[in-house]
């Protein structure tokens, strides 16, 4: 059973998930234990859907069964969870100073075509579209739940970016804690609110619309930023121009718009930086806490192109070597189609 | 000159720093920039002085001059620096929203050993001792410039800990500002020394001591621990027994026991995890914040063996897969001479 233990010096969260260990003469090499990855292996392939969990989720065509070919996207338990289910959400104290609690949970994993080698950044809108409105029907699903209080929704793209597994997939984790990186977002978010009554990050669109030097497009309803104080370089935001707390507040019909979008950021990053790998996320404010005034919900795409070394680890200080402004400029002049 | 910018809505700052740049097509690659590492063309190794800037500071054999050989540690300004030391620390709002101010602070490096393949697992315990000593002048000087706030001493050791130079060495950052994540660290030592009326790490260490079992070594003035709240595989934390917030504070003649303490740690984490890349980070309250009862200075070793993925990044919770109980079982099963 995983565990999730609290640092009493900071009070920041960590999951204690053995069952993804490996020896520790094994944890020098720097790979993470993985399934195989050879396309007839591939347990996230077409026909190889009995190596995975039951499926909790697909867009399959009509008539075929659960567990077998026919489906387009495709939620399963992770091989690998991070955190199980089961159990109540209790913390214990040791010593009246080490807090943990069973770690409990979900970890899903979205697989985002049945294509092997299939990407966001060659797929249709169309695809991109569906992945969105299922990662809103799984976030649905999961806060329903009353032990759980926060879900991420996540992309690792590459091997820099934390995943060795080719076929495109990105995953949701439940947490039955909010951890104090978000805790402290939404403080900060909350005291600009009671200074100057109103969203920070809406003021952050206002602001950047009317300067337009870090904008990268814009639609209807979303907005495409380079951040002021981006941390890594071609660090884009994309955020919805409609203020809202929580991802899942977005109506389905503007998944197409969302898509667009997407599809739009990652072409054009892929273009401009040569394939990167990267990162994305959906932040969130957490599940229960819903309709809040102060705080927004956006995607964060992190290209993974710059090391993060002990300066960053120990200060929290990024050490950024473009900046946002030129490659706002940069990927804007990028074509897209 | 780099600049320093403060996002809006996390408070956190970050480095703008072109000086270090590449040009976008090449960033996708992943390599950083950097000076050529063949031991001939080393700008660190002995005979190449003149590569490099006017040295600072040495410690070098009776009679020789600066910026020559017979030195065998040598502290000079960082050739890429992240920060200049000229300009004065004044803020501009840029439309009553984004903070940014004159990229000023010190950015050094310290010339670990003369010996190009040398490394801190390797080398006496006499020469991490004047590492350290050499670390501690360097604080001292940098906190006499009241324009900076926070001096970070940090070493990244292998290409997955951020650096491609292979000779020995760590750097030293003085910086205009205290950063949000170390104002967290510090808010919450705060107030539980507010509750409890005692310093948590002195408590950590109390609390440890007794329990016995995420203890790696001891000795009469420092502790080594797996922290129970470890983020990774066998992060490790040097702590010193005796309550003190900056780590300038620690009188020179302790620096011989630190270096015995910290070379067996770093022994025991080369031959447990087969020589990791790791970095490793000297954490100080902000250098004019002098004294403090509730925080306290410490080091932390992160062996680079887990990959920071899109959870880590969007949730700050870090999933480690070793139990911290069993790290320190090995490492204290370890030998060391």
């Amino acid at each position: 059973m995983p565990e999730l233990r609290q640092n009493p010096a900071t009070k920041e969260w960590v999951i204690i998930a053995t069952e993804r260990a490996k020896r520790p003469e094994e944890l020098g090499t720097g790979v993470i234990n993985t399934p195989p990855n050879a396309k007839d292996s591939c347990p996230f392939c077409p026909g190889n859907e009995k190596m995975t969990p039951h499926e909790l989720f697909s867009y399959r065509t009509y008539g075929t069964a659960p567990d077998t070919p026919g489906w387009w996207i495709r939620v399963i338990p992770n091989m690998y969870p991070a955190l199980q289910p089961q159990g109540n959400p209790d913390r214990v104290e040791i010593e009246n100073l080490f807090l943990c609690m069973n770690g409990i949970g979900e970890h899903e994993v979205l697989i985002e075509s049945p294509e092997h080698t299939d990407s966001l950044a060659t797929m249709s809108q169309k695809q991109i579209e569906e992945i969105f409105l299922a990662y809103r029907e799984r976030y649905i699903a999961m806060s329903q739940d009353p032990r759980f209080e926060m879900i991420t929704i996540f992309k690792n793209h590459g091997l820099n970016a934390g995943t060795s597994l080719h076929h495109p997939h990105s995953q949701i984790i439940a947490t039955p804690i909010t951890p104090m990186h978000i805790r402290h977002r939404i403080q900060e978010a909350m005291r600009y609110f009671d200074d100057h009554g109103s969203c920070v990050y809406c003021d952050i669109i206002e602001k950047e619309r009317k300067l337009g030097d870090r904008v990268v497009a814009e639609t209807e309803n979303f907005i495409v930023l380079e951040p002021f104080a981006a941390r890594t370089p071609f660090e884009t935001v994309v955020i919805p121009k409609t203020h809202a707390s929580t991802f899942d507040s977005i109506p389905p019909e503007r998944c197409k718009e969302l898509a667009y979008v997407m599809r739009l950021t990652l072409v054009k990053l892929s273009r401009s930086l040569n394939s990167p790998d990267y990162n994305y996320i959906v932040f969130s404010s957490p599940c229960h806490e819903r309709s809040l005034e102060y705080y927004h919900w956006y995607i964060m795409i992190l290209p993974r192109v710059a090391a993060v070394a002990g300066f960053e680890l120990g200060s929290g200080i990024y050490i950024n070597t473009v900046i946002p402004e030129s490659a706002a400029k940069f990927l804007r002049e990028t074509p897209f189609e």
